[in-house]
């Protein structure tokens, strides 16, 4: 058994921040049907790399969804979303809001339908407030959420983070809607609409600043690869290559001199606690790094590991993929794709023991589930099929 | 109604991941029973910055929980822990695999007392595979997951995220675990353990660098503030400060050349595509540079505004508490604390419109709810109270 089984999902999403709150969702065994425009469907089926013309970025994101094509600007394709609907327990999308009252989808209108269903939106700015309607990307949250202002070289310009965590983290947080709205049902009967922005998702994931910055009024800055306020937490150079140590307390601190052979900084006054190596950081760095220069990355390591000390090389995408823990936890999987061929992910990070989720199929091809959902689910004929076929409405 | 009421969490967590998973269902409703060591805590209650003597730190992710000292090394706290396992509907932990069977409260014997229990274990490296033991924090897992790897100036070093994502997306991941294993909980009955691993999260947002890394061969590296394959993208200099821009397909590009008087540029073989502007990146550079210098930040950003055209300013975390699209979607909220008065901090990003959660009370003081468990829940006397908290158990 699969921990969603039986929950169905209308995915309206395209993109990253919609298809992966119902990648999540289909990962743990919900039935995604993926609505796509005809002919073009989700956007990101256009982003490259490309393998035998299928995209791998839209590929990394749907896998465990079926695909079916609809044209919401028709009215037969509004009649056969109605009927969807009243068949549905989830409807996701991710469009700027206004878009679903337009095209006479607004919550107000498929509760009508179906008042059991969960609405979930996930946009830019939110439903509500003076920004709603604003278009946003990633990098638009990102600078404007704060991340960016404490991510970067120390002294130097803010940087964004790499990986597209605007979209992500708004992802997540809308599938902990979804599956709180879903609990709360089987309580009340009832379903509800969730409203997720990005913005709010990069304000959520500040941490700390928030607090340094209102209790201190010194606003955060880009500090490199410190941390703010436990030191040694940093790279450093060895004689071939940089490594991350994070001496978290006086305990690894102590431990790591004796390792060194340099006793005498334990109870050297400048480091004696973490509050005073932190304010004595640059200090610190100066003497770490002469320690570290003197042996190779792989020999600091193992030391590092037969002490417990956590130190780790910044592995580049070859190496994580791989790494042998993240082998040994299946975090990269392997698919077979009737177009691709083998394709490689990331695997399902939420493990569960007694039903765990599970990567069933890859991505679906544009409308590979059309004809199967309109015949098999809502009762269409070869014919009806083949004329909204002939209609562009499929 | 608080759509997790009457669910029950004992929590057992510190620090950040943990914390935060308990904060989000706590968030949303479920009574959060934070068990703590005597005397000292979460260890996070001793990080700063402080407000009369509390921890800002600890304030900001354990709001709407309850707090109760127990001493888990000795055998009457054992008890005391047994019994509210059997009460319970979730428990979360963060220790390193293996310290909860040492306490003798691996899942194997928590089953035994509550087999609908939802065991959860959010940890550095997962609960199996050769890294398991091995001791993480946040700065390790970004360096060993390959995001640092893809975060940094161009051509420069990796940088960490200056907020602790390799806590709090696991944090997440953990919440999204226990909201499926409830669902499903409704389904068979049954609880289950949910393994999440800070590394394994960070494996699972690293986005289309996998699979641009799997198709090409070529190693993703730090790009600075653009984007991989979308252009422009990135900041700019204006006359006073920087901007972010972010001009995700043709349609803004031309709308972008004709606002800035231009025209010529949008038909410029370089530019005339995405694809083409990405691969001559550093031409657009120059050219967008050129113009963008020649006026004020507010100048282009109400410009770009009316145009609808993505920007943003590069905003400080002072710029972020007083947004407005922020404090109109409640994303900074104040709560009265009895030791520190008003406090502010990040407000909740799932907003749900049945249900919505609810930030009810600060977070507690060491052990604040001991007595109220003890005497209401437990059923322990006055006298067996102040004995317990003599020898040290509470």
């Amino acid at each position: 058994m699969l921990p969603l089984e039986n929950v169905k999902v209308l995915d309206l999403t395209r993109v990253l921040s919609g298809p992966y709150a119902t990648m999540i969702l289909a990962d743990m065994g919900a039935d995604v049907l993926k609505i796509e425009m005809p002919k073009i469907g989700d956007d990101s089926r256009a982003y490259g790399p490309f393998i035998n013309g299928e995209s791998a970025y839209f590929m990394s994101i749907n896998r465990n969804k079926r695909s079916m094509t609809l044209n919401l600007k028709t009215e037969e394709g509004k009649e056969i979303l109605r009927k969807l609907i009243k068949e549905a327990d989830v409807i996701v999308e991710n469009y700027k809001p206004g878009t679903m009252e337009k095209l006479g989808f607004g919550y107000e209108e498929i509760k009508k339908m179906n008042d059991r269903i969960i609405y979930a939106a996930c946009s830019g700015f939110g439903h509500s407030g003076p920004y709603s309607k604003r278009p946003a990307y990633d990098a638009i949250v990102q600078a404007m959420g704060g991340i960016m202002s404490i991510t970067g070289p120390e002294s130097g310009e803010p940087i964004r983070v790499g990986a597209s965590i605007g979209d992500i983290i708004a992802g997540i947080f809308t599938a902990v809607g979804i599956l709180t709205a879903l609990y709360n049902r089987e309580k009340t009967g009832k379903g509800q609409k969730i409203d997720v922005a990005m913005l709010d998702c990069q304000v959520a994931i500040l941490e700390n600043a928030i607090a340094r910055y209102l209790v201190s009024g010194e606003i955060p800055k880009p500090i490199g690869n410190r941390h703010p306020s436990i030191t040694p937490f940093e790279t450093f150079d060895t004689k071939d290559d940089k490594i991350m140590i994070a001496i978290g307390n006086d305990r690894l601190w102590a431990k790591f001199c004796s390792m060194v052979g340099r006793e005498e900084l334990i109870n050297d006054e400048r480091f004696v606690t973490n509050q005073l190596r932190t304010k004595n950081h640059k200090e610190i760095k100066e003497v770490v790094s002469e320690i570290l220069k003197a042996e190779t990355a792989d020999y600091w390591l193992e030391r590092f590991d037969k002490e417990d000390i956590p130190a780790t090389r910044i592995n580049t995408i070859d190496k994580v993929v791989s790494n042998p823990q993240v082998l040994a936890r299946d975090m990269i999987v392997s698919v077979d794709h009737p177009v691709v061929g083998d394709f490689k992910m990331a695997g399902i990070p939420v493990k569960l023991s007694e039903t765990p989720g599970e990567i069933r199929k890859p991505a679906p091809v544009l409308g590979e589930d059309t004809e199967d959902v309109l015949a098999n689910v809502l009762g269409y004929s070869k014919d009806e099929i083949e004329q909204l076929r002939e209609k562009g409405v499929i």
